[in-house]
């Protein structure tokens, strides 16, 4: 971790300890530098992390303000750590369906820019949050990238894993949302009804790099989830 | 608009002018500087707003590349400008159902932070794309921000009217959203059955001053609707 994100988590934490709402300020930028003991350049940069973050904003000539806090239970939306991390205050609970080597299909070539004779793991999740089922995850992760997955990992979050064993540094990710009614057998499987509604996501998330490593197709049980999403003024 | 925001816009048009693809390079920063002429600050100011709109990456010691271009007729879901400037390409027109100066609800009130003797404007609208209806839109305007709405300005894109006209700078926003069945009253306005699939977003909009200025409830038409995110690896 870079010593600016190390400083915006200590700011962030701060602003939770102290409980500020939503329009409580933050202290000044010098104060921040005597308080953290880096330089200017290094506080400007995490503040602007926690802007781009919709943790705080900064007014021009006004201040530095805290955003409001996200509900408890919401899923934060541009979260790229998978949501192991911003639900850890809940029980998360895997069952691994399937984790498999396969040939990628068109549409998993297609998203994770890969060739026919790439190999990518196949793994279909389903995830529970305090016992209730959350959604049914299929992902599909490029070998070259993630040279190996067991059970064990996959029914851990298979983000730290990324990021604390095999240290890959994630970067960004492209998501594509939309609702429909189930399927018959994708019900069963979230313990619903054939039609009831659904959350339908489709990510993309790639390495700072600029390579795509997995390409996920989750479906959310309506009653069990719900989503976050604060955007800054950029 | 400021002169980075400007030029960013300006990086943006070139992008898809040019068809850059996922991984695409962008010129050199000292050549971006040659070519829009401005100095190395703004240039910089240009690249990380673009990043965080998830135009492009930058890779230490590598470059600057384009992100992937979300899918046409995906609504931009980090976008604080309205869906208008987002589906600018498609035919979206708008049917006001109420158009209301009225005292604000306890709900109202805890979400604009604003006193039981405030006035606010009550807009509830169809929204239609092609021709089909797109979402139902119940919107609380803060009087003391937004002083004048008419049924000419709410057939048209209100965002328009407020940066435009009143030249208010929209700042940043809070998004909550779920997904649920329609009760019988709200699927029959949107040419659905009961009990079909819909999606809940509740919105709160802040001006960069961080006052919170419009709290809006729309429910999408899950057959008409459909939604994109790209996250910044902030």
């Amino acid at each position: 971790m870079l010593k600016y994100q190390e400083i915006a988590k200590k700011i962030e934490k701060k602003i939770i300890s102290d409980g500020l709402a939503q329009g409580e300020k933050l202290p000044s930028l010098s104060q921040l530098i005597a308080d953290y003991q880096v330089s200017k350049s290094t506080i400007v940069k995490a503040l602007s992390n926690l802007e781009a973050k919709g943790v705080i904003y900064q007014v021009q000539g006004s201040g530095i303000f805290a955003r409001r806090r996200k509900k408890a239970g919401y899923i934060n939306m541009v979260e790229n750590q998978g949501f192991t991390s911003d639900l850890d205050k809940f029980d998360l609970t895997t069952k691994v369906i399937n984790i498999q080597l396969t040939a990628p299909s068109e549409e998993v070539m297609s998203n994770l820019q890969c060739e026919a004779d790439a190999e990518v793991y196949h793994i279909t999740r389903l995830r529970y949050i305090n016992g209730q089922v959350l959604c049914l995850e299929e992902s599909f992760y490029l070998k070259e990238v993630v040279p190996y997955l067991n059970e064990t990992i996959v029914t851990d979050s298979i983000f730290n894993y990324l990021t604390s064993d095999l240290k890959l540094n994630i970067g960004f990710s492209d998501k594509h949302l939309h609702v429909g009614k189930l399927q018959a057998e994708t019900a069963q499987m979230l313990g619903l009804k054939p039609a009831d509604p659904a959350l339908y996501m489709e990510e993309l998330f790639y390495l700072v790099s600029g390579q795509a490593f997995d390409y996920s197709k989750t479906i959310y049980h309506y009653e069990h989830s719900q989503f976050f999403l604060q955007s800054s003024s950029v």
